[in-house]
């Protein structure tokens, strides 16, 4: 039942035949006539020659008199010179010298007299204060180089030496065929069942920002003969052809036998993960890509085949990445068969690069939008352990890593809020988080892999928040801990409480199926708290086990209907309208370390904490205390 | 007559007052809604919150039966559960699970009977093979804050939580207003005192890749009242107004009062060089800048005063620019009372960066173009010396210069087709030359500023070419002396050869305009050799002291008839259709040093040197003979 790729060719080897076997076929640019004034970003098919020299013409490059420079010589203080009208002409700067003049004279060199003469009073040197025909270019000269791309001085260059149009390598069309029976397009009420065809919409942004030109087709059934006949025709008016599986890898997939039958399949099957069922093929000299349907598949596969294909077509080099080294915060570990791409989030803690891998299942984009490198784990290569030293090709500016505020610990939809604050704050910075529970951001400071980190630890003895826990993880001290927030927590459950529920105790009720969070999270640490003062035993609650990483994913499931029942804040009820049973109020607090303490993103959080704009979001919310906000609480003297 | 600024303002504080100023008569970005799909580049105006969760149903992440777990609980082998048609579900990857249904078993695990029964042999863990609502993003939760730059796997993120359309910032409309009576739209044939209207194309083109628009309106005459139309009606339209001034200085300036009479006027004159004149004002709260005719000054004040202008309308940090340390291979000499924009050509020659300037004339848009980087000389600072370590932005990917080959000598065209070709070649490399003469070459070897220098220096004791000149400045070898061409040197005449010139001696005629080229050119050690032998004495020849820096200049100054008579190869005066006298076959080689000969680049310039594309072309060009190019001369040994 399971499909049996055909091929499992290493990327590299993948990439080398492939390129090869299109550039024999004849997969190369052509050329368009543009106008110079659309040129910008394109790349010039041939050199190009100036048609007229700039200037054109000798110019003046002074206010004052043309005329010719033997008629000045000999020209001093006692002997000056007497030019009558008619041996010079009048000239303003950027004027045309006239053809029998060779000198300009600047005005405030010359005495003027009534009849129109003029005296002067040093003999003028040939050829002084003129800009000579051809300064900034001559005809005939090349301007650009072929291969070359236009920026806007070499349009400037280009217009001044009387080219209005540009010979450019035309931009290769790439078509793009999504299929399959589930796919529908983008909207905001799919049914259960529906998948949303957003690949193309990310496909096309990608290779318009490779020069290319999308065009997307419509979405195509999972039916041979119509797959066929869209390959055929998006072959014949496109340069490259990408066909979008559908995502089900359980249902017959029609696109190796349809590239097949239409043209050539050169592999089926690449040595890489995300991306194993990519196929790479062609109709005639296009190339038709079969480009698996998950979007992180997806986009790792127009990364790694498309890019350089489209840099084949327009000759260029697209140049490596930039790579950092970085430090690995969780192991990686990856299977011997492929080369994996994992996606990773990147801080700079105490001057040390860190990288920590995203969830790697191929159908979270968000991962690919939270990310900010990409680790390249070698084919024939287990993974890297936590701590070691890698490789990382980063996707935005190294600058940016500088100025991100690194949250690691409790979820709270209130960091979403407090990012959003921050950067609006001050622009140059920005805030990423994670949600590893409070225990999990304790030891990432420990590690000294965070900024900051939410944590809301219950000290089941004295019943208080947070301290206890410092003093035993931090008992030299070394850290600063900030009131946030009080936060509301309790029992999440259906819209109109349809089981019934009165109390924490009911979690252990037959047919009630209850949601967890994970373990190391605060509200799994109360959710064991309650059970134990309570009296109910874990192993009656229906659904201990399963676990979700925030509070908006526990009160997702409650919303629809596959689950009843799981502790959480009032805000995140809230946002689903779900009932809400009250339990307590805990203090969500943030701990800080040292050596983040005077940064310029912690500074500015303390300034936003206290900000009537973050006071404003919360109230909003609902379900948050707010008591001196950013202050520093003296947990040692505690 | 000369015209008085009203302000020296530094730069800084006039970006900081002007910014400030527009900042509080409320100049930002307004907002509009966009499709979601062409969203791509764009910034977000506020947080963007998912409408629906992705996945928004659970759906079986593999092909089996959906089932409730509690029904398979006690499975074991010996003791298996058959579960009868109707207590289960066939799903496939992605199918919604039903609603009473908590567990999925993998088609392998499971046991088919004929009456539509199944077997089970082992308990399945609740919620096992199923992908959870909001596993990539929960209805409600941020998926974006604002402020920030969409990607497009933020655009799938968005189409996957239901988000069709997003706020983001409106795009500034940035109008350009061309004024002067001189200035004509691009065309081929100008007539003489015609100005080529190219920096409307030049400063649309820079404001589209910040993410602004450009308008572009018709050119006005040098009339009062059409400016202040044209302005008034550009600020009714338009986020922000450049009124580019005729480039004539000695013409009146309406700039100013215009915008003084429409708004106000905060700083006219600032403290950059160039770009000293321009103007900074409102009219409301649109900005207007009065941007200097001269396409370099534009370009300079287009960067420091508009870009900033744009990311201010877009909250965001431009960030600083890369910069990097050079060293100077010549002096730059500058004013105390201006922050000066020297343009500088790079390169990397035995792992050391040079930064050599370019021609400061602010009419030569072409210095830009070839430019690699912008060194700033501070206020108050009189310049820097030659081999002073300084700091320069660079304008293009620092990769670029490490695979740029650096030819620094005598001028010929066949240089750029040499780089031309290279560049075809390898799309990896870059060549850029620099005309300094034959001497000048040497000389720039001898620092170690050049990976290849032409020359063709003759020795006038032993009518050789080049050898002698070797052992006189490399006693000790540490060069390469590679096979160019053999190029035929004469006197270019103009077209007819009205003169009626018979031969070298005829250059002493009165009437007759000679015009020369540089000290250390080998031509101009051609011209003093012939003056000599033939007995002329250079203070008869009406010229000798005008130097152009190429041939090529050389023979536009003959073609148009600013000039009658000068030295140069056949190709020059080819190219401009004038009458040849041939004089000599000078041999034209290439000086390559130690350091730079196992270079990628110098591999690749002697392959150009023997293809057949390189004979083609100087076969084409004319006056070019081919004796083994690219054959290294043993020099030292002759």
């Amino acid at each position: 039942m399971a499909f049996t790729y055909l091929t499992n060719v290493s990327l590299a080897e993948a990439q080398r035949e492939y390129f090869e076997h299109m550039r024999k076929l004849g997969f190369a640019a052509g050329a368009e006539m543009i106008p110079v004034s659309d040129a910008c970003g394109r790349v010039t098919e041939k050199a190009v020659y100036a048609h007229i020299s700039a200037p054109h013409y000798a110019a003046s490059a002074m206010d004052g008199v043309a005329l010719k420079a033997m008629d000045t010589f000999g020209a001093t203080e006692t002997t000056p010179v007497t030019l009558s009208a008619g041996r010079f002409t009048v000239v303003d700067t950027g004027d045309p010298i006239p053809s029998d003049c060779d000198a300009v004279i600047m005005v405030e060199d010359i005495v003027s007299h009534e009849n129109g003469s003029i005296t002067i009073h040093a003999p003028a040197a040939p050829w002084q204060h003129i800009r000579q025909i051809g300064e900034d270019v001559c005809a005939g000269e090349m301007i650009l180089p072929g291969g070359t791309e236009i920026t806007p001085a070499a349009m400037g260059a280009m217009l001044a030496g009387g080219v209005l149009e540009v010979s450019v390598l035309r931009r290769p069309v790439i078509g793009i065929i999504p299929t399959g029976d589930e796919i529908v397009p983008p909207c905001a009420d799919p049914k259960p069942g529906d998948i949303i065809e957003f690949n193309s919409t990310i496909f096309s942004a990608m290779v318009s920002g490779w020069g290319a030109t999308a065009k997307t087709y419509p979405i195509v059934p999972d039916q041979f003969d119509q797959i066929r006949d869209a390959v055929s025709k998006a072959a014949d008016e496109c340069d490259v052809v990408l066909l979008n599986a559908g995502s089900s890898a359980g249902r017959e997939d029609y696109s190796s036998s349809v590239i097949r039958q239409l043209g050539e399949v050169l592999y089926h099957g690449i040595a890489i993960k995300p991306g194993k069922p990519t196929i790479l093929g062609n109709v005639g000299s296009t190339p038709v890509l079969g480009v698996p349907g998950y979007p992180v598949s997806g986009i790792i596969v127009i990364e790694q085949l498309l890019r350089p294909l489209i840099d084949l077509w327009f000759r260029r080099d697209a140049g490596a990445a930039e790579k950092v080294k970085a430090v690995l915060t969780r192991p990686v570990v990856s299977g011997l068969k492929y080369q994996e791409f994992v996606r990773v989030r990147m801080g700079e803690v105490g001057g040390r690069l860190t990288a920590s891998p995203l969830a790697r299942g191929s159908g979270v984009v968000t991962s690919f939008m939270k990310a900010d490198g990409i680790l390249t784990v070698p084919q024939g290569t287990e993974g890297f352990e936590a701590g070691q030293e890698v490789e990382v090709t980063l996707l935005h500016a190294p600058e940016r890593l500088r100025q991100t505020l690194v949250v690691i610990g409790s979820h709270d939809p209130l960091l979403d809020e407090l990012g959003d604050l921050l950067h609006q704050e001050d622009p140059n910075l920005f805030m990423s988080s994670s949600h590893v529970g409070s225990m999990g951001g304790i030891m990432a400071v420990r590690r000294g892999e965070a900024h900051a980190a939410g944590i809301h630890l219950l000290d089941t003895e004295s019943g208080a928040y947070n301290i206890s826990f410092l003093k035993k993880h931090f008992p030299q001290g070394g850290v600063h801990l900030i009131r946030c927030v009080g936060r509301q927590q309790g029992l999440m459950v259906q819209k109109g409480n349809p089981l019934g529920i009165t109390g924490f105790a009911d979690v252990a009720k037959p047919d009630l199926r209850y949601v967890n969070r994970q373990k190391g999270s605060g509200t799994r640490i109360l959710m064991d708290y309650l059970c134990k003062t309570e009296g109910v035993d874990p192993a009656a609650v229906y659904g201990y086990d399963r676990e979700e990483l925030t509070h908006t994913s526990v009160a997702v499931q409650i919303a629809s209907d596959s689950a009843d029942a799981g502790l959480g804040i009032y805000s995140a009820a809230q946002l689903y309208d779900l009932d809400f049973l009250p339990i307590c109020i805990e203090e969500y607090d943030l701990l800080i370390p040292d050596s983040a303490w005077e940064t310029p993103m912690v500074r500015q959080l303390i300034r936003t904490l206290q900000s009537d704009a973050f006071r404003d979001r919360l109230m909003a919310m609902g379900g948050y205390t707010l008591d001196r906000p950013g202050e520093e609480i003296p947990w040692m003297e505690l």
